[in-house]
């Protein structure tokens, strides 16, 4: 099949890699011309270019740049591309792309690829990242179901996770499980804010239990931002929901109710299993 | 030397195989024969006994027991052993202990070795479990300096990182690094409360972001207890601290000040190498 990629970095060069071992023939576009030679020399597409009519004669486009640029990237392919192209897209949040895409295009699956490195970029471009890892369809009830057939033979091979969810649902889910996590981080990293000695005390004991808990807190900063800006209403849910937990918390400490909050850690040592399913 | 262990779980058997292995004879005290037993054929002592009576006439006694027994256990060693020997302890809060301690016994050095594993107990005890990780000493201005020499002579062979400080410096440290930690960690798992279909839509795309937030509050509730037990003051002072920041980064987020998020996320990114030095 003929796929479209547009936006080379992590995802769209791993996309690359994984379809072109399929045999498919994978034209990318890239706002950069060195990125397009590097996706060529790494074997990510057969050709590259900067202009999205590279891409008029595809079936199917995998849209992977930054979430801002989704719909306006999706708006002008529009002219040139045929209607029974199927687009989708990779963003981390759904439900405000869904509704931004839907009313333009009929052939469009919101998905996300739940995979990711520490390293971004056409460079860090994997094969094999997205096996075995979750990737989420968001289609809606007005999404043509050979759309989302033509997007699933792609995408089995791959040895993906399917599942299939509303967006709403979609973005609620990933609020807490990845959202969240890192707004709780950051606050952790941010609240070490002792006098001089005391902290180079601290940062000279950390061990892998801080190392851990302020891993995604000390991420990106610009993805952490793109999370509370697309998924504003449902990271805000999620926070107020985790202050009420921490309130309870200190409540119960400040109050020595040591056996309510045995308790409460026996409750998240017995709950966290369930977030680690194999 | 003749050396001491009261106390053979993780920490206690892991120092009796490491200052076994040094030439030093251990004697070991557990509450329970078969942990006696297991530690004399793991190589761990050369001799255990239910009896404190067996440490009489050693050099240097490590207390290895809980927390909570610490000063029962100390008490209870006192009238059979000599005034030189040397006592220390690895209780993972120290102001409590050292005042608790230091009108009992003039040769006694607080100690925190920052080493563990996720397992427990005498089966779980390593070779070098403390090579290449801190080890804390909080002696008062009223410690002789023989006491910490001789405990120094001991230690450093296992080659671990050796530092000093007062017991109430230790405790509001490790209150940001290490306790703060498992309290933010513990109200992320309870914070995920949402109805039944997004909870296991949200457990079933949980990634490597939640599952390392998510450590440190999923692990030993006595644990959790007794860092909040033996700590409570710098506990609830980190945990204020930390809901401040919290307050601050919601507010951010609700007003849509995404400059100002942007900031407070680059600052966290900047921030978090300082506690990753090797």
């Amino acid at each position: 099949m003929k796929i479209g990629i547009v936006g080379l970095g992590l995802i769209g060069g791993s996309l690359g890699l994984d379809l072109r071992s399929q045999g498919h023939e994978i034209l990318g576009v890239s706002r950069q011309e060195r990125t397009c030679q590097i996706a060529i020399a790494r074997g990510a597409v057969d050709d590259a270019s900067l202009e999205l009519a590279l891409l008029a004669d595809t079936d199917l486009i995998f849209v992977c740049t930054p979430i801002a640029h989704i719909p306006s990237t999706i708006a002008a392919l529009i002219p040139k591309i045929s209607p029974a192209t199927v687009l989708t897209d990779v963003g981390s949040v759904k439900a405000s792309i869904v509704n931004d895409i839907t009313p333009l295009w009929q052939n469009f699956v919101g998905g996300h690829p739940m995979a990711g490195t520490a390293e971004s970029g056409i460079e860090a471009a994997l094969h094999g990242l997205f096996a075995g890892n979750p990737y989420v369809l968001t289609p809606t009830d007005a999404t043509p179901k050979a759309a989302i057939s033509l997007l699933e033979s792609i995408l089995r091979p791959l040895q993906v996770k399917l599942h299939y969810c509303r967006p709403e649902d979609h973005d609620r889910a990933v609020a807490w499980i990845s959202h969240l996590p890192v707004m709780a981080s950051a606050s952790l990293i941010a609240a070490c804010n002792s006098d001089q000695a005391i902290s180079e005390l601290a940062q000279t004991l950390a061990s892998s239990g801080f190392r851990d808990t302020s891993r995604v807190g000390g991420g990106n900063p610009e993805l952490g931002v793109m999370m509370a800006q697309y998924n504003t209403s449902e990271v805000v849910r999620s926070l107020r929901s985790y202050r009420t937990q921490l309130d309870a918390l200190l409540h119960l400490i400040e109050h020595e109710n040591w056996a309510d909050l045995e308790a409460f850690l026996k409750a998240t040592h017995q709950t966290r299993p369930n977030y680690l399913k194999p």
